[in-house]
């Protein structure tokens, strides 16, 4: 056997070596540790996007594989040696060398308070979860399903208990997503949120109801849909040298980084809110992943700050852009021209109060601005009494509905448009569901400290000039990675820590423009 | 760090454990390589039909991580103690348990012999010479592409002098692609085939030449080519449900094994034989997956036994089934349905005739079922002399130009019709060639005994029946993985070593009846 095949670095360790030495054996193995992510988010695409049904054993062992792979790299000798080594002398190293340090023994610390066997075990029951998931909601049965969500969350739970040590599991699960992010923080932000929603809802109900008719309902086609979404994303800021979107059942944004951005949607033949706004907010997370700064690509400095960041992208170009009357000033021509039958006479005012209509429903992916924040608050509070264990999952569909009742006031005629709808729990994410929410407080918060340095925003908008906006957003936040947190983000990029106050100027003014 | 983060399994020695035991231990580390395959191969298919060109460099880091990675696992201790052990005791072994030692064996001897540097390198080298390729290919401009192509060559040398100990390079790169295969077993089989052909282009010539008129170029629209050739694949016995046929510049077949195959076609809208038996071809190899056995997807038997068996596959549905007149009394009503102008009135013969024109031809993938094993042999024996250091880069254009006008009677006008046609140089693959007319051999000797045991073969497939050959096929050679050798294979199968004999009868009958 030869001598290269092994990694060097036994040795007892290097404290008498170069701190730039050192950090370049770092982002050495960090690399490989990107690469192999890199793997494993294509396998996932694919498998989503473009496999056969029957390769579906094989991809769940290949991905599990990849996991314990990726595990046994993290956990290597050398780069443990070298961590820590410049963990002891990180006052001694530039602030970007520091954050690597930071964000790197951040991640080895969580690869290995996880025991590997639990970790593979818990790729495996994801894969099989999210087959058993697609039956169930296609079929409306949660009771097929719940087997599989049981076995996600004690998985989920075993792993957030070995990561939080003494501190509260749930807030374990919230990091993996929203690093840094604990209830506490969260939980007056979204109480907060809630009464500035209910307040707003009141004001809407107590408005004459709009006359006007839904005009985005009706013969949309979908390949013309995929034709408009085309034209949007692009002047978005989109560049199709460096990205796909295709067609899946949920709609998603994933891919490799800044050089290959890969987008899904899905489309309704009789309503195009469904299909253009899911683009939107896909290619929202699109343009934070194509403006990652390529240098970073497979550094442990790259990547996105956190997944509430993320979806403030998003939520910024679906809500705080595309269903405002500059849009619609200019795209209404635009999209009238694909649906002329549909959208005969349609005047931009009428659109931006078709895709602004406040009313509560059953799925959280088509509610609008207001309500969406109840679906949310709602999730946020039923998983963690999962997880706590205050409610078990064969009582889920119940409590959900019941919620529901509570808080929105309609319920759910059964699984699919109830507690089956989402693909997170399938797919093992706890703690995810709040960053929506906390990512809409982002969004408005960055939205305004845009408007300061680009003062004609609306007027571009109206003319379809989105570049100015999208320019912004690459290089306030962006093109930034993860050289700082999150909170350090929007202290830079707004001047304020992360509040309410944005979302409740935004969107007062927008339901006192809506209820005139 | 948690104890379950490394591997066991440096203790010192096996040889009080139970075989079946230790077979598993080797089967466990065969499958986490595979499952590293599975990652490798949905990469590579990706990168030819999915990517967007921003994603190449990414990629390319992403494939050598891969390569570096199942190195680094072949080499794992446990299993090189294992597999030691094994190989003393593998007399007392089922034959079954002592193939699976000589291929795990074989696997990791090869592995070990090449510096994981080299072979990480090498790996980089071929993503890089891809694109080259690409681009050169497009401008036909060899010099653009010959110091990729001298460094492919350079580093697939080390490599084969790595494995090849006192051998001959040459039968390593050869071993890469049919393992026991050799230049001394090749070259009688390659002259004799070569002799046959030129005797029987000597009796075409001779003929009269057929006044028919050529059917199958005039304006068939791409839609409905791949409408065609679904229809077509389907009969052949390609199951939707575990497969996907797309469209790609270099037309493959990947995937993942029996679950998941992977087909691509291309199509040229003035001729339909370069789509049609293109994708007859690739699903000639993705029967050979799909019928690959599914309990063996992740164990060291599983997998085809080697490129000539796949080629042998694949040139049997191409030409001696897709190229009968029997073929084409069904499929001539049903194609020419698909295009009622340009194939209005043409009888199966006619088109029979229009697919069997033999005539010398630049680009090999197009050429008929004789000239193609010159196109071959010229390649074959290229690519022996850049090997041997006899022929530079830099001369291979006038060099391939002067074998094809000594060979064939024409010259390529450019790079692009001439040596930059093909791919496999720019994927490092040197010594493949020859599986592909060693693949018709095996192809001829396999229908052969097919038609022992079919005896109403002709009769089936001009009623469009093509399952009874699919499913003897996948009987007799598919579902037996890697049990055997290709040499063992062909005994087992026909009951006689692989010879030129069934290629003279099949081929000789064939240019008769062609040219009564």
């Amino acid at each position: 056997m030869s001598g290269t095949n092994h990694p060097t670095g036994t040795g007892s360790g290097h404290s008498g070596q170069d701190p730039k030495a050192l950090i370049a054996t770092l982002e050495r193995h960090f690399a490989g540790l990107r690469d192999l992510e890199h793997a494993s988010s294509i396998l996932s695409w694919d498998q989503e996007v473009m496999m056969p049904p029957g390769g579906a054993p094989a991809r769940a062992q290949a991905l599990a594989t990849l996991t314990s792979v990726a595990i046994e790299k993290a956990c290597d000798g050398e780069l443990e040696q070298v961590a820590a080594h410049l963990g002891r002398i990180a006052d001694e190293l530039a602030p970007r060398d520091r954050r690597r340090v930071e964000l790197a023994r951040r991640k080895l610390a969580e690869v290995r308070a996880v025991p590997r066997a639990l970790a593979v075990e818990f790729a495996l029951a994801k894969s099989e979860a999210l087959e058993a998931w697609r039956i169930a909601r296609e079929n409306s049965d949660f009771r097929s399903f719940a087997p599989s969500l049981a076995r996600n969350l004690d998985l989920a739970k075993q792993i957030a208990e070995a990561k939080s040590g003494d501190a509260d599991p749930y807030d374990a699960a919230i990091d993996t997503y929203e690093p840094g992010g604990t209830a506490a923080q969260f939980d007056p932000l979204l109480e907060e949120l809630e009464d500035v929603t209910r307040e707003l809802l009141g004001v809407v109900r107590q408005a004459s109801p709009s006359q006007d008719s839904d005009h985005l309902s009706g013969d949309f086609p979908t390949d013309a849909q995929r034709k408009v979404v085309a034209d949007v994303v692009r002047a978005m800021g989109i560049d199709p040298a460096r990205s796909r979107l295709d067609d899946s059942t949920h709609p998603f944004c994933g891919g490799t980084g800044p050089g290959d951005v890969r987008m899904t949607g899905r489309y309704d033949a009789q309503d195009l809110r469904s299909g253009l706004f899911g683009a939107i907010h896909e290619a929202g997370h699109g343009l934070y992943e194509q403006g990652l700064d390529p240098e970073l690509a497979r550094s442990v400095l790259g990547g996105a700050v956190s997944m509430a960041i993320h979806e403030s992208q998003s939520r910024l170009w679906e809500n705080l852009i595309a269903r405002s009357l500059p849009f619609w000033t200019h795209w209404t021509a635009h999209i009238a021209g694909h649906f002329p039958t549909a959208l005969k006479g349609a005047s931009p005012e009428q659109l931006w109060r078709s895709v602004n209509r406040v009313q509560p429903s059953l799925i959280r992916i088509e509610a609008d601005e207001l309500t969406y924040n109840l679906h949310i608050i709602l999730r946020y509070r039923i998983e963690r009494e999962l997880f706590a264990g205050s409610l078990s999952v064969d009582d889920l569909p119940e409590r959900w509905n019941t919620e529901m009742q509570a808080s929105l006031g309609i319920t759910p005629r059964n699984d699919a448009e109830g507690c089956l709808q989402d693909i997170h729990w399938a797919m093992g994410a706890f703690g995810y569901f709040p960053t929506y929410s906390i990512g809409n407080l982002y969004a408005a918060q960055f939205l305004e400290a845009a408007r300061l340095d680009l003062q004609d925003l609306d007027t571009e908008i109206a003319r379809g000039q989105m570049g100015g906006l999208s320019e912004w957003l690459a290089k306030q936040i962006h093109s930034q990675d993860r050289l700082f947190t999150a909170d350090q983000l929007v202290q830079r990029v707004t001047q304020k820590p992360l509040s309410v106050d944005a979302f409740r100027r935004y969107a007062t003014d927008k339901v006192q423009r809506l209820t005139n």
